[in-house]
Formats: C-alpha cells, sequence, structure tokens
C-alpha cells in the first residue's frame, strides 16, 4: 500500500522536504494504524528537519509531530474509527505526522473527545502539552500561586494562562497592548506591556508576596529580574532562548530556596505526554482551548509552511495541513 | 532563675556578643526546657548576628543554633534527663544554644542515640542537616546516581559524601590534593584537585553519563561548567556564594530538562528539619559521623569563635563551647 506524505531523505532547509508517495507504514505490537485527517507543523519541527535539535530518525523521514484522525487498525482499548490524537511523532526514532497515514504506539495515542473539531484539536496540542509540562511536570504550581506568563499571547503563553488559570492560579501577563484584550479574556488578572520601562517595578507591584511560578515563551531570560521578583520557593522555568546566556544571582536565589528549572518537550516521558493529555482533553471538551488564527493547506504545502514559519511570516498564526487535500 | 549565656544586645562585629547572666527561659506549651551540654559556632550563626542575614529576634539575643544537652522539663515525649539535640535554634524568633539553658519546640527536638558523644553530635548536626537537605529535600538525590561534590573535605562537604554515599550514589569529589586520602576514606570513588587546570574535562571522563547531582560547597558556583556535566534531568544545587554571578547558559539548561535549586537552612520547616534529624540519627549511631578537627572552649569564649571564624582563622575546625566551663 503506497501513501502521500511530506518526508525528506537528508536533514537540511526548508526544501529537503519533498512531497510524494511512500510505503504505507505496518503498525507492529502495541501500535496502530491511524487515518490522518490533520496534522499541523511546529516550531520544534523546523529544529528536528534541519537538524539543530539532534534525534534519532531514520530516512525517508516522515516530518511532523502532531495528528488528529482515526483508527485503521484496532488495537488496545480503540476501535476502527475511533477519532484520536497524538502529539509526539516524528523525532526519537518514531516517523511522522505529516502523511495520510502513521503508525501510534498506545502509550502515545488519546481519544478526541466527542464534538472536538479535529482543526481545532491539531491545532493546540502540542503548544498546550508544553505549556502544562512547564506549569505542572516541571514548574510544580499549586493553586492560589501567583504565575507571571512571559509572552502570554504567543500559542504556548495563551495555553499557559488558561490552563494556571483553570488551576486556581492568579496569572499576570506580559504582552504588546495591542494583545491585552486577547490575554485578558484567557482569563489573565493583570496585563502588562513587556516595553514598559519599569517593567520590573511594575510587576513587583501587582505581585507585593512575590511571583510563584514564571515561565517565559519569549526566550527573552532576564533572569536577574526574575529571580528578584520570586516568591519564597517560587521558580523560573526555562524553555525558549537557547542562546541565551544571563547572569543568574546566586545569592538571591538560594536565599528564597528558589529554583531554574529547563525542560523541552522532546524529552517527556510517555506518562508525562499522556498526563498532559488528560488535561487538554478536558480543555478541549468544555471548549477553553481553541487557536487564535488558523490558515488550512493541503499536505503538500508543508515545505512552503515551514519556510514560512522560519522566515517568522507566520506571527504565531497555526497552519493545518490536511493529506488528501 | 538566672543562667550564663553567651548574648548580644544589638547587631554588629563579634564584640556585641557579652557573657554574663539572663533570666532562664520558661518553656511555654509544646517546648521543653534543655540544660544545654554543648553548643557550637557555625558560619550562618556570624550572618545572624552581623546582620547580613534578617531574621526575627529579640533583645536580649542568645546566639547560636545547635545543642546537645539533656531534658529539664518533660514535654511530649521527652522525661527529665533523655539526651537530646536541636540544630535550628538563634533565628526565625528562637533565642539560641549558646546559654546554659535554652527552650526548645517538640517538633524542632530529638533524641540523641544512646552512646553517641554529645560533643561529636554537637559538631555535625548542622554541616550534616545542610547536606541532607541538599541531597535530597532540594536534589532528589535518587540510588545509582552520580554525584558530585566540590569543596568535600569541607564540613558540609564531608557530609555530603557520607550521605550520598550511604544512599547509594557514586560520588566524584573535588578537594586539595592533601585531602584526597580524607575524602577517599568518606567513601568517594573518585577525587580530583579542584585546581587541575582541565578541572571540567577532568570530571567528564569521570563522569561519562553525566552528573546527576552537582553541589559545590566552596561557593565557586561556574555554572556553565556545571550545567555542560550534568546527565538529562540532572541538578545543581546552590547553598553558597552569595554575592557570585555567573552565567547560565540556557539551552544546554532546557535541553537536559535540567535545573539548577538553591536553598537555605534558615528556611527548612520543622518536617524538613526532621527527616534530616532522622538520617543523621541513623549515621550517629552507625559511627559515620564524626568531625575532622575539633576544639573545646567555654561558652565565654563564644565572642572571641566568631571572630576567629570571620577572619578565616579556623579552617573548618569545629569549636565546641561547653556551658560552665
Amino acid at each position: 500500500m503506497a501513501m502521500r506524505a511530506a518526508y525528506a531523505e537528508q536533514l537540511g532547509p526548508p526544501d529537503v522536504i519533498r512531497y510524494g508517495e511512500l510505503a504505507a507504514p505496518v503498525p507492529g505490537p502495541d501500535e496502530v494504524l491511524v487515518d490522518v485527517r490533520a496534522t499541523t507543523v511546529n516550531p520544534v519541527d523546523t529544529f528536528v528537519r534541519s537538524g539543530v535539535f539532534r534525534t534519532p530518525l531514520e530516512f525517508p523521514f516522515v516530518v511532523g509531530r502532531d495528528l488528529v484522525g482515526t483508527v485503521a487498525t484496532p488495537g488496545g482499548g480503540f476501535s476502527v474509527g475511533d477519532a484520536v490524537w497524538c502529539n509526539s511523532l516524528g523525532h526519537g526514532g518514531r516517523q511522522g505526522a505529516a502523511a495520510e497515514q502513521a503508525v501510534v504506539s498506545l502509550d502515545r495515542l488519546y481519544p478526541l473527545p466527542p464534538g472536538v473539531d479535529p482543526e481545532v484539536a491539531v491545532a493546540v496540542v502540542h503548544p498546550t502539552a508544553t505549556a502544562y509540562l512547564a506549569l505542572f511536570t516541571h514548574g510544580g504550581l499549586e493553586s492560589g500561586e501567583t504565575v507571571l506568563v512571559g509572552g502570554a499571547a504567543g500559542n504556548v503563553g495563551a495555553a499557559l494562562v488558561v490552563l494556571a488559570v483553570r488551576a486556581g492560579a492568579r496569572v499576570i501577563a506580559t504582552a504588546s497592548p495591542r494583545d491585552h484584550d486577547y490575554c485578558r479574556d484567557l482569563g489573565a488578572a493583570e496585563v502588562v506591556d513587556y516595553r514598559d520601562p519599569d517593567l520590573t517595578g511594575h510587576l513587583s507591584r501587582l505581585a507585593p508576596d512575590g511571583v510563584g511560578l514564571h515561565v517565559d515563551t519569549s526566550g527573552h531570560n532576564d533572569l536577574a529580574s526574575a529571580v528578584a521578583l520570586l516568591a519564597h520557593r517560587g521558580r523560573v522555568v526555562l524553555l525558549a532562548g537557547a542562546k541565551d546566556e544571563p547572569v543568574l544571582p546566586v545569592g538571591p536565589l538560594y536565599m528564597k530556596d528558589a529554583s531554574v528549572r529547563g525542560f523541552a518537550i522532546s524529552h517527556a516521558t510517555p506518562a508525562e505526554l499522556a498526563s498532559a493529555a488528560g488535561a487538554i482533553n478536558d480543555l478541549l471538551s468544555a471548549g477553553l482551548l481553541r487557536p487564535r488564527s488558523t490558515e488550512v493547506l493541503p499536505l503538500s504545502a508543508a515545505a512552503e509552511v515551514h519556510r514560512r514559519m522560519e522566515q517568522g511570516e507566520l506571527h504565531g498564526r497555526r497552519v493545518i495541513l490536511r493529506p488528501g487535500a
């Protein structure tokens, strides 16, 4: 059986991605075959394709982490036709999602809740899983804490706000003034212009008892200010800004029993991703996760979408790729 | 009732400590009165006395964190004459240990195991509690991990080695060449000269799978090297070097799911200290904790010992102060 896929024969720039026919994958034990209905492109997909993020893979390599689709061969608790999703293909030795069919291991496959639009789901499952891991797996968020979200109007930022508010936290967001209403609609209690010349002073007055958890999606990573704003036993979670080398003030960190914790979603275990998936399905069922801006294109546009993402032309817009379109 | 004590009427240099008579303290509910048999001086005692470490206290303020003694008034499970110890007096609104008698709340008082020399115990309970909190409460040490202890021949360093080895870790230590045999006797698998011109390279070869937990007691805090040496999900624990402002490489930190965690023992909760006390009593009973070098002086020498510690004249020697001597 053949299928159409977006795949690469080598690592490199966006135009290494070809669109054409490959042999359909065959599921092994504890795997099912999924008919892909929608996939998307994340920044991390461009890092895998370019080789910036080194991870085991085999050529021809199908790109892409995320899919929403229907089960084609039964397995585990899944029957043929069940609506499902996955957000951890295309790295760690696994082929990707940008194809008409994909093999998914049972511990990485989740049911799509009834009534949820597959194109809404595919647009949010990766940034929301990143946000979940930041807040809970690595950040240890507890109800009642103050969470500072830097870059709150982005895809991960918005998911951080929604998840933190739902967990009973008070959220202070930074964003451009044009995005302040959007951040408030997501549930942020306070929104501050990230270009405020007295940003740290302003944030400090809004969090007089200190920030319990600080997550900056912008890769700004001003750790001196971040540590100064922390509450006793506060945490800064780092997830972006790979080339940053900020100064870390040691005394202020340890005098507060504080910590700086980094993570990359690519290292998340199946159990951690499944925990995130549970929270994501709750929010999808409640209608609380939706992409701010989307564009739908055929799967054949994968290389072009990688190029536009790297050129900064998407401005956070989520592109949904439809196989067979 | 009057008692002799080492106390201050104001914060300041070592000579603010007087030696003379104060009214004996009176235990409240959930407190017992302890006849102090031995106390000591820790670096943190000098920070409290000087005002560098800000903490609630009342004048006249009896200095000192640690005591070993006998119960003078019964309470909780303790009877008159029971041998006991405490390592968290003299800060946080509590009067100190450097007196003939001290009041200790029941949740900060631990039995001294039978057969343990009080002067051995009083010399080790504070550095060993610091080491315990670094390894377990904040460092999350697991059996089988590689632990890198910087400054392993110091009081906290030696306790880190002993505790980590006992927990099933492989310990790599750094120390001066004259202390290498001492570190091996404590249980370190490898000892490296901290002045090795290729220190990071040398450590990297000794830990080919990376360092799970890195604790540097020397306050050297080279985070670029420390992060480079870490294993996946490795932790660096910071506890010294208050004025250091090293660079933290963000990408290497988050690409490893790694973290940098600081703490000060002064913030430990009674439950955390009690957990440390359990481990300390196990090691004391097994004869595995002993100070490397001690000096015994009367309590009236407290001011002089503070001065010598601040002048760097003690070189890690533990001074045991005896009330009534």
